[in-house]
């Protein structure tokens, strides 16, 4: 309703009548920090243009907000001259508009290519599953998770051998791919998303301090992984790493160079 | 930080300087409505008494307030006088202070008393698991949680059988004690907790409206399994499901009667 009322109710009485307007977009990023993001667009922000141009940032995610000021005709022409290049600057990383979430996106583009996955959590304990499951219809796609917390869960359940856990530890490379093939293979889905990591504020070492996340994706034919370091508290690392699973399967089905990597 | 602040801090330099404080006091329950427990507390809650005493909801959390005005000796002496007296009318329901939240005051109870769990989520899609490792240390009573979002995933992880759900439904007694003994048999815990709900917003049947939803607990020596109709939406509707079986477990634990069964 709100949306309604802004998008399209208001800048209709608002044309009728002649009013100037101002007229706000937030486009919403995710993947790079604000301060590099905002290089990308400096020129873009400068003080007292019409329209103007800013950043915010809110849970990890960034959002350029556009603000433009005109008649009705005059704000749309300018907004979509600055989306524009915004996109070209900022491509894969915008995942969305206004109130879009990228666990949203994410489901929309599951649904649309008709692809299924699961899930494989060590470190976000549940709250990978819980974004992916967020949206309604999400059985259409979201087959089965496993949050192994414990080791013996890795082995019992994914088929991950205590040696490769002995050898690598739970937090690796190796054990964070064969826990995202594992939930893929024994669910049949198309992917299986995977964290294991650090989430504190105990369990740090020099070599895997808090904050350390393997995130892995199996997919039809390969499974790649990525290694991340998230600032921030215990709820903050495992939200950054949840949204970043997201992430890394959007950018992947989207067939784009995953910004940050 | 705040909590020592005003618990301790504050209430002592009043002492010194024998100024007049308000102490507020925040007592937390959960597994009743805020009117029905507003009647078992109704005399407290005389307009201009001191302490004043009233009730505020968050978040399906019921909190007693109390708010005891006079010397620091006073207000102590008076804020224990109505703890004491809402502890005897309230019981079970209450859970902790101030600050404390529920996840927090089960898994303090699963820690102090040594117990393990795994859970197996349907409607709850991970949320149950991640509030469980929300706190730090979790690891040391949550070993292993499965999101069966598929029937096929409740029938290949927790061997809950194709008839099983044929003849019941998904959402029912025996598939939501099946989920719960599947958990807790694969993993070896002490307890296995489960839910199967409709979430909505589809989905809904008259037997079975948006808001049902079966919890059940299987602990050594048995299983048990109660129905809910959770009002709200999706989300507040997981977000109840999911407080509600902490609750269970707790009351379980504590050999208290669930007040709402």
């Amino acid at each position: 309703m709100h949306e309604m009322f802004t998008r399209s109710i208001l800048p209709a009485i608002r044309e009728k009548t002649g009013e100037t307007l101002t007229r706000v977009t937030k486009i919403n990023t995710f993947g790079m920090g604000e301060s590099i993001l905002g290089e990308k667009i400096r020129d873009l922000m400068t003080r007292g243009a019409n329209p103007s141009v800013g950043t915010t940032v809110h849970d990890g995610i960034v959002s350029v907000r556009i603000y433009a000021t005109g008649s009705p005709a005059q704000t749309a022409a300018d907004t979509d001259r600055i989306r524009q290049v915004v996109q070209e600057r900022l491509g894969s990383l915008i995942f969305g508009e206004d109130e879009a979430t990228i666990e949203a996106a994410t489901a929309e583009l599951l649904k649309t290519r008709r692809f299924t996955i699961s899930t494989a959590e060590s470190c976000t304990g549940g709250l990978l599953a819980k974004l992916l499951t967020d949206i309604a219809g999400s059985s259409a796609y979201f087959m089965e998770g496993w949050v192994t917390y414990a080791n013996a869960a890795k082995q019992d359940e994914l088929g991950i051998s205590s040696e490769l856990i002995a050898a690598h530890g739970a937090v690796s490379e190796l054990v964070a791919k064969a826990m995202a093939e594992g939930a893929r293979r024994r669910s049949e889905t198309d992917f299986g998303l995977a964290t294991t990591g650090v989430a504190g504020p105990d369990g740090g070492s020099p070599e895997k301090p808090v904050g350390t996340v393997w995130i892995a994706l199996a997919y039809p034919g390969g499974t790649l992984a990525q290694r991340f370091t998230f600032p921030g508290d215990r709820s903050a690392i495992r939200m950054r790493a949840s949204q970043m699973a997201l992430a890394m399967l959007r950018w992947h089905i989207l067939g784009a160079k995953p910004p940050t990597l």
